[in-house]
C-alpha cells in the first residue's frame, strides 16, 4: 500500500484530492476498484471518468472533468505516468543471476554480472553476455552471439551465430533472429541457395515481438536500428535496413533490401517489396502493399499503396461505380436519341 | 478389424448392403482401398462415388447415389460419422501418465491424475494441472498458470505466467501464450512499452492452432470463449475479447481491444483493426480488412471490409471501368459536336 | 588466402586482369574491400561497379564494363559462380556426428553415419535418420519420423509424428510440421475437429524458412515436391499439394486440398483459397488472393487475382475515377440543358 502522495512524487504530478489516500494497485478506468489507481487519456472517455469505481485517476494537468469525488494526480502524460505507477505497485522480480544446471553452456562464456540462464537452454561456444542479462527456457543462442546488457529474451527463442543484439533489448518467445535470407539463384531448374555469410545488428532498447523471423544478411547485415519495436509475428528479411524508432506493428513483412528511415510507422499486415527506400516519419495505413520508394513524411496506403487522400477518394468513387455505369447508359441512350433526331 | 455393423451402431446409422463385412481402416473416397470405409458429403461427389474402390461409405440419409455395389452407412451426418469412425479403427494412445525424468519440474507442482509431462518440458512454481493434461516436449509454462482437465500442449509451446486455461484445450507447437501487448508509450522519440499486468482466459474446447500468438491483457485480460477454433499463425492482441464457438483461419490478426461476439468467421489472412466491435454471426471473406464495428449477422468483404453484395458489383463494375473511360470519352466528343452545331 | 586463378578454376571462368591476386573473403559490390571478391548480375549496377573498393568481380562473359583497373571472372552466371566462390573461401564447418549427451533419444534410434543430435533435442521412437543429418538443439521429432540424408533441421523445430522428409532438406528454426489440419464438422453449436491420419510427403532439396507450419493430411497426405522453396512465416494447410521447384515468398498462406503444379511462384503475403489447382509456371504477384483455378503460365494479381495486365489497367482507371464522375456530372447537365432546348 502507499499513498497518493507517494505516487504523485515519483511521476511528478499535482495532487487534487486526498494526498494521503492508499493504493493497493492498478486498475482499468472502466472495470475500476476501490483502492486501485487508473488513468484517463486526453482523448476523452469522460463518461468513462464518471463512473468509473477506481478511487484515484491519474489525468492531464489541463483537462477539465465532472466533479465525482475521486481523487486525481494531474501530470503531464497520464499513460506515462501510469506506466510508472505500474513499476512502483508491481515491482518487477529481481533477476535470480544464476546458470540452471540443466543449461547447456560452455566454460568458455564470457558473462556479466546477475546473467541468468534458465533451464534448458543451449548456449554454444563464443557467446557474450552483458550484465543482466536474462535467457529464457528453451533457447537457443548460437556460436559468437554478443547479447548487451540488460537484455531478455523469453523461452524458446532461436538466436543463429554471429548475431550483435544491444542493450536493453527484449526478444519474446518462438523468435527466430539469423536464419539465412530466401536468396536463390535459379539455373537449369534448380534453385541454388545462396549461402548468407553476413549477419545481423540489433540495436539498444529494440523489442521483438513474439514468433518474428528476422533474416541475417547476404554479405553485409540486416539492421535494426536502436528505439525500434516490432510486434508479433513480423518478416524482416535479409540486408532489410530499419532505422531508430520505428513502430511496426503485428504481421508485417519488408522484403529483401528494402531500407527504412526513422520513426517510420507501418499498421498492421503491411507488405513492403524488396530493394525500395521508405523515407524517415511515413506511415503506410495496414493491409497496405508498398511497391515503390516513399518519400518521407508521407501518409500512404492501398495495395499497391499511394497517397491515402487519393486513396480514400477513390474508394468514395468506386462505391458509386455501378451506378455511374447506368448513368453513362442514359446518356449513350440520349446521345443515340438526339443523333436520330 | 471390426464389422460394418459394429460401426453403424457405434455411428447411429443404417447398413445398405452386407452388415459382416469387415473393414480395416479409414480412406478417402477418391483414393480408395479395398477393405475400407471413406465418406460422402451431401456436398456431391457422385462421380467420385461411382468409381470408389473403397469397400463401404458413410452417406447421408436420404442422398440418392448411383449403384456402385458397395456396402452404404446411411446417417444424419456422414463427417460426424466418418470422425467417430475415424476413432473407432484409429483409437487414440492412451497417455502414460508420467513425468520424464529430464523435465524441470519444482516439487509443489499440483497436479491430478494421469498428467504426461514430456521430456525437456519446463515447469515452473505455482503451476496447476488437472487431470489427464498433456505438456509436449520442450514446451514452458510460466508461474501460476493454471491448465483445465483433458488439455494438450504440443511441442515447444510458450506459456508465460499467469494464465488461465480450460479443460480439452488443445494448443499446437510454436504457439506464444501470454508476451506483453504492443502498447507503447511514446515521449520525446522514446517508445515506453507498456507493462502488461492483465492476464488471458482461454475457455473450454478452444483450439490454437500452430505458431499462434496471444497476447495478455494490460490490466484486464485478452479472453477466448469456449469453443472457439484458431488456425495456425494467428495473431491475437492484448484485451482482445472472442466469444463463443468463433471459427478463425490461418494468418488473421486482430488488433487490441477489439471484441468479437459468438459464431464469428474470420476467413485466412483477415485483418480486424483494434477497438472495434464484430457482432454475432458475422462471417469476414479472406483478405478482408475491418476498419469498423459491424452488427451481427453481416457478411462483409474488402479492404476497407463492407457488405459482400456491394463488393462484388463494385469489382464487376471496375473491371468494366476502363471501356467506360472509352465511353465517356466518346460522349463527350458527341457533346462537344452537338454544340458546335 | 586463395588466388583469383584457382577461384576461376573452381568457378569455370576466365580471369581479366591479375590470376595471381590474392583473395581472402567475400564483400559486397557496393561496399567493397580491398583483397576481397565480389559479383555483378547482368542487370545493371555498372555505377556500383566503377566506384567498387573490391580487388576482384564475378563477372557476365559478355557484359561491356568500363575500365576501373580491377580484376575480372568472366562466367556464364555470376551469381551462381559467387555461391561457389562462398563455399571456397568460407568452407562450411564438418558436422561432429556426435548425440550430444543431453539429447532424448531411444536405444531403438536407426541413423546413418555422422549423424548429429544437438542438446536438449527429443527423438521419440520409431525415428530412422539418413546419413549426415543435422537435428538442432530443442527440436522434437515424434515417433516413426522419417528423415534422409543430408537433411539439415535447425533450433526448435516441431515435428509431429510418422512424417516423411526427404534427402538435403533444410528446416530453419520455429517451423512446425504436422499438426492436424483446420478440418471442422460443425453441429449444434459444436465444432468437431477432424482427427487427421494422413501424414506429409516432403520431397528432395526442399526448403523450409522459419517459423512456417505444414499440416498434416486428413487421410491422404500433404505433399511438398523436390526443390520447392518456402521463405519464412508460411502456411501450409493439409492435403496442400504442391509440385516441384515452386518458390514461394514469406507470409503466404495456402488453404486446403489446393493443388499447385511445377514452378509456380507465389510472391509475398499471397494467399491461396483451397481446393483449387493452380497451373505450371503460374506467377501470383505479392498480396494477391487467389479465389479460383489458374491455368498454367499466367500471371495473375489482385484480390481476387485476375490476369495482371487487366489488373494494372484497371488500376490506372480507378485513379482517373474521381474526375471521371465529374465529367459525367458535366454530360449530364449538357443532355438536360440540350433536352431543354
Amino acid at each position: 500500500l502507499i499513498t497518493v502522495s507517494h505516487i504523485a512524487q515519483a511521476i511528478d504530478g499535482q495532487v487534487e484530492g486526498d494526498p494521503e489516500l492508499l493504493i493497493s494497485d492498478v486498475c482499468e478506468l472502466k472495470n475500476g476498484s476501490e483502492g486501485c489507481i487508473s488513468y484517463l487519456t486526453q482523448q476523452g472517455f469522460k463518461d468513462i471518468f464518471a463512473d468509473t469505481d477506481s478511487s484515484a485517476v491519474i489525468v492531464d494537468q489541463n483537462i477539465q472533468l465532472p466533479q465525482n469525488g475521486k481523487t486525481l494526480i494531474r501530470v503531464n502524460n497520464p499513460a506515462l505516468g501510469f506506466i510508472k505507477t505500474i513499476h512502483l505497485l508491481r515491482p518487477q522480480v529481481k533477476l535470480i543471476g544464476e546458470i540452471h544446471n540443466t543449461a547447456v553452456v560452455t566454460e568458455k562464456l564470457v558473462s556479466g554480472a546477475n546473467v541468468t540462464i534458465s533451464a534448458n537452454t543451449v548456449i554454444e561456444v563464443g557467446v557474450v553476455l552483458g550484465d543482466d542479462v536474462y535467457i529464457g527456457p528453451g533457447s537457443f543462442i548460437g556460436q559468437n552471439v554478443q547479447i548487451g546488457s540488460g537484455t531478455r529474451i523469453e523461452a524458446n527463442v532461436s538466436i543463429y551465430h554471429d548475431i550483435y543484439i544491444g542493450n536493453n533489448v527484449h526478444i519474446d518467445s518462438g523468435s527466430v533472429i539469423g536464419a539465412d535470407g530466401f536468396g536463390l539463384v535459379s539455373e537449369g531448374g534448380i534453385h541454388h541457395r545462396f549461402p548468407h555469410v553476413g549477419s545481423i545488428e540489433i540495436g539498444n532498447d529494440v523489442l521483438i515481438g513474439a514468433n518474428c523471423c528476422i533474416d541475417r544478411g547476404t554479405i553485409g547485415n540486416t539492421i535494426v536500428g536502436e528505439q525500434t519495436k516490432l510486434d508479433n509475428q513480423i518478416q524482416i528479411a535479409h540486408n532489410v535496413q530499419i532505422g531508430k524508432g520505428c513502430i511496426i506493428a503485428g504481421q508485417v513483412g519488408i522484403a529483401g533490401s528494402s531500407v527504412l528511415g526513422n520513426y517510420v510507422t507501418l499498421a498492421g499486415q503491411v507488405g513492403i517489396v524488396g530493394h525500395i527506400e521508405i523515407g524517415d516519419g511515413v506511415v503506410v495505413a495496414s493491409k497496405s502493399a508498398v511497391m515503390q520508394s516513399v518519400e518521407a513524411g508521407c501518409f500512404i496506403s492501398g495495395i499497391p499503396a499511394q497517397d491515402h487522400g487519393e486513396k480514400r477518394r477513390q474508394d468514395v468513387a468506386i462505391k458509386k461505380l455501378p451506378e455511374l455505369l447506368k448513368r453513362v447508359k442514359y446518356l449513350e441512350n440520349e446521345i443515340k436519341k438526339f443523333k436520330k433526331d
